[in-house]
């Protein structure tokens, strides 16, 4: 698989890379930005995933999110992959919230979403296996996402617990078979059978399987959103599950990334006391 | 003078704000944004003036530059000025470095720009008697300020050093007499006579004034603009005038807000340790 780099720029000592390839999954061209801190260049660090928002490409949070300059200094690569295939050639809809820019982290099996809209696949297999060969990388993930991401990160994670050792979200969508945010696209891609959606649930997956280590929910009180993302259902289901963790409620806060990058710091320090330092290599 | 606030996001404890106005400086609307820190709600803050580059608005830094986690950790607050006046009655060009988001922090005395173009003005007596007026700042005022804004941080503070108790630089244009960065603007908003170009150049000023503190200027090796910024005649100026201060030379950095962000830490420590923190009244 050919990489393509469009752009490095110096970050914290380390390096903010945006690169491109051929998707296989998603069969288009794909962007991402990763993050590899100073520590990177003397061995492998460990990866966090950070799922952006309906809307959002690559760019949003590599831009005004503020996680390089914590990852710098807890030696964590941080990866931001775009939010859905793009292209003239790929599905859309007029409406913001589906189509490019929506791929709700899920792989679709109706037309005409089903030609490139695997996302799922996506981040988990295709983007993973890609970025674990060509950087120095090592093999602990933790995952984290703001909205639809949080929505991204919670499911993947709840889903795939062998793959990450440390699990967060900020705002996430976290019951969408029950919301507007959810129940639109879930139709789309997945089709009218309620029961396919169910896997794509943070409420009903944490519910029926937990988590084996603790969680991090951060959620402003005056998010516009409040109706759409649930708080309410997930904090419930941790709660029922009896999930270790902790569900914060930040007075004041709203849904944009002057909330996001408010709590970073306290996501990348919880990924990072979860994933281990970056180890340099014994020197001879 | 009526203030219309666009929009307020909880932020690091504190508050973003974006503010609108009607300029008689500048004959038309401008926008602005202002992070008040936590520590506001105490109490008057000192305020750091941060002056953006060319094709930036009030929002690159403010988004862009992570400005805010450090403010309040110092206690300081932070105003994002635009770059120039705007709308569809102010002169532009079609040139990215000239006109609207091109204003250099000059008052422009050549036609067609004398109508609009007077940032000098607007960011000293305009913008801070409004904010003081409007805000829980203290009369305690640093500036710094990236490329242009750099430029604009310079001479303004060196201009009118009572005006600021601290001072500093991102990747300034040092020297815009002697470069394109410079030469073109300062013709056309001064005209053709260079003698008055030389009030509006950082090397000039330094050398003629020095300034009563001491000044820091960080400055990427990577910068693509190395040629127009002009540095070397910065640290110069600095070394022949024996001006306290510290140029860094930041290795590997380019002009980009990953660099600005990278040392916005510094930045903001270093005014703060020079304006002082905000003082909390006495409480009864």
């Amino acid at each position: 698989m050919t990489l393509e780099t469009l752009s490095e720029n110096r970050c914290f000592g380390g390096v903010q890379g945006v690169h491109r390839h051929r998707s296989e999954v998603c069969a288009c061209d794909m962007t991402f930005g990763l993050y590899l801190p100073p520590q990177a260049a003397a061995g492998p660090v460990p990866l966090l995933w950070y799922l952006s928002g309906l809307t959002c490409t690559h760019e949003n949070a590599m831009t005004k999110g503020g996680f390089q300059e914590h990852a710098a200094r807890h030696g964590l690569a941080v990866i931001f992959p775009d939010t859905s295939p793009r292209g003239e050639s790929v599905a859309d809809d007029p409406a913001y919230d589906l189509g490019q820019g929506a791929g709700f982290y899920v792989n679709a099996t109706r037309a005409p979403w089903d030609a490139h809209f695997r996302m799922y696949d996506y981040v988990l297999t295709e983007l993973r296996g890609l970025v674990m060969a060509a950087f120095p990388l090592a093999d602990r993930h933790g995952i984290t996402g703001h909205s639809m991401g949080g929505h991204g990160a919670l499911t993947l994670a709840l889903r795939n617990p062998e793959m990450f050792a440390s699990l967060s979200a900020f705002a996430p969508i976290a019951h969408p078979v029950r919301s507007d945010w959810g129940r639109k696209q879930l139709g789309a891609y997945l089709g009218e059978d309620e029961s396919a959606w169910a896997g794509h649930d943070s409420v009903l997956l944490l519910e029926e399987r937990g988590w084996h280590g603790d969680i991090l929910v951060d959620q402003g009180t005056a998010d516009d959103f409040l109706d759409l993302l649930m708080p309410e259902a997930l904090a419930g289901a941790m709660a029922r599950r009896r999930q270790p963790g902790q569900f914060r409620l930040q007075p004041g806060y709203d849904h944009s990334y002057f909330f996001v990058s408010s709590f970073a710091a306290d996501h990348v320090a919880w990924h990072a006391e979860r994933l281990g330092p970056g180890r340099a290599p014994m020197r001879a």
